[in-house]
């Protein structure tokens, strides 16, 4: 029996396909059709550009694919389960198509698409591994694990806010690409001692520049974001065992956030996981238990 | 000699002019030509198709025309300093446009342009008023006011988040025509009590929406924020004569937000003290002391 598959991560922005033997990739590609930019009708043929006629198998997919305004609504899992939810969703067309759900927690209420294959993945290359899981993007989720479970998790959009603040408020006048090690640490701090003080300090980078031409306005921002999260996540994280995964720069500000608060975090990457998330639920499809 | 003027509030977004006979309102006119919408060069233009023949005098203006991106830049005065403070900019053309300055902060760095004119309207309306003033909008304004002076101010950009977040981030799908005032005041309480929750209270407006149908996130975010502003902004308000000076609706959750915490304020038109503003300014132009 062939072991011929392709992998899938279609996400709100993006889409990436790999041609997989077993674990192993035979190719990739990727494209910037991701859901928000597709009406349901168009995902087949978003899809099908991407694929050359030597790919083979069924398509194993995670992500916003699966969200109600997606290809098809694949229901969510409700925690605590398996990172891993049983039941895949086929999606209609001729393609065998297989969209993996989504996890949801109904108190306090919330949502993932995408991340749950990641920490399935996670927990496939680290067996055994309990703690927080720090998935840091538009939507950070932080997720508890234990036992193989996703127990509890909790998304900020701290991701979200900075893009937004940085190219659409008036604090876009003052983004420069002068990145501070140091300011970034010390507004984190700022944030974590005083969360209450976020919101009028957002101004304050704007007046900075104007009358005093202060720098670093940049790290300053994620830096006050990253911090107001880290309070806001606070029994998440401490006393814990923590990973980052996610793409590179973004993880090493988390672990270095974390780092400073005493709070040791190891990284680990995102495209890793996410295939080793998607091989993993493509073979319990293969040899189901 | 001849009573006649004309008075501009040219903002970031919007124009406004008055034909003006003294203290009285002969006719007004307004359009969308704000400053972020005008080259330099563009400016004359703009104010010349507002006026029609019979408008006469000299143009008082106060606004973000002022700024650097404006008509000319007219020089800041800093705190603390009269609400009126002397000298204004004469605009380049041949018409005679005179503009009010802005008023910056030192430390902690902050600047307005505009508001200036409301407090000095404000003060002329209510000669002697001590304590503070808040001027909600875009980029809220929290001004201390002693003895007809402005001892300092905070700037709070809650207002361009929540415009930022209810029409361009992931909860614009979320947001309805449903507005409910315990939804709002139970959120304001939210963050004030815990404003390190913000960050991640706000990713729980879809995830209610998408899992329970939950309603009024548009009150609950606009509570959290005005939460959070009023937590940032104690030091200003409590114990203190408050003032909230600016558009009805908006003035009227503030007036509520602050008397649930026990600091009763009075509501101001924010158009009648614009035009006081710049009526008093406009007096000493003409009658230099």
């Amino acid at each position: 029996m062939s072991n011929r598959w392709i992998a899938c991560d279609w996400g709100t922005s993006s889409l990436r396909v790999w041609a997989m033997d077993g674990a192993e990739v035979l190719d990739s590609a990727q494209s910037g059709r991701g859901m928000g930019t597709l009406t349901p009708g168009e995902f087949p043929e978003a899809l099908a550009e991407l694929l050359t006629p030597d790919w083979h198998g069924p398509v194993i997919a995670c992500g916003m694919v699966g969200a109600r305004q997606g290809w098809v609504e694949a229901p969510y899992a409700s925690v605590p389960c398996s990172a891993l939810p049983e039941g895949l969703t086929r999606a209609p067309g001729d393609r065998d198509v297989y969209i993996i759900p989504g996890v949801s927690q109904d108190s306090p209420a919330d949502v993932m698409r995408g991340e749950e294959t990641q920490v399935a993945g996670f927990l496939a290359l680290n067996p055994g591994w309990d703690g927080i899981l720090c998935l840091p993007g538009t939507h950070t989720k932080w997720v508890h694990v234990s036992a193989g479970e996703i127990v509890s998790f909790k998304t900020v959009m701290s991701g979200e806010v900075f893009a937004l603040l940085t190219k659409q408020s008036v604090l876009r006048h003052s983004m420069k690409d002068d990145w501070d090690d140091e300011t970034f640490a010390a507004a984190v701090a700022d944030t974590l001692s005083r969360p209450e003080r976020l919101i009028s300090d957002l101004f304050a980078l704007r007046a900075g520049d104007l009358l005093h031409n202060q720098p670093h306005a940049r790290s300053r921002l994620s830096g006050l974001l990253i911090g107001a999260e880290l309070a806001a996540t606070r029994a998440y994280w401490l006393g814990q065992q923590v990973a980052v995964i996610g793409a590179d720069a973004l993880s090493r500000a988390y672990v270095a956030a974390l780092g400073a608060q005493g709070a040791p975090a190891t990284q680990a990457k995102g495209d890793a996981v996410t295939l080793a998330g998607l091989t993993a639920a493509w073979r319990r499809w293969k040899d189901p238990k």
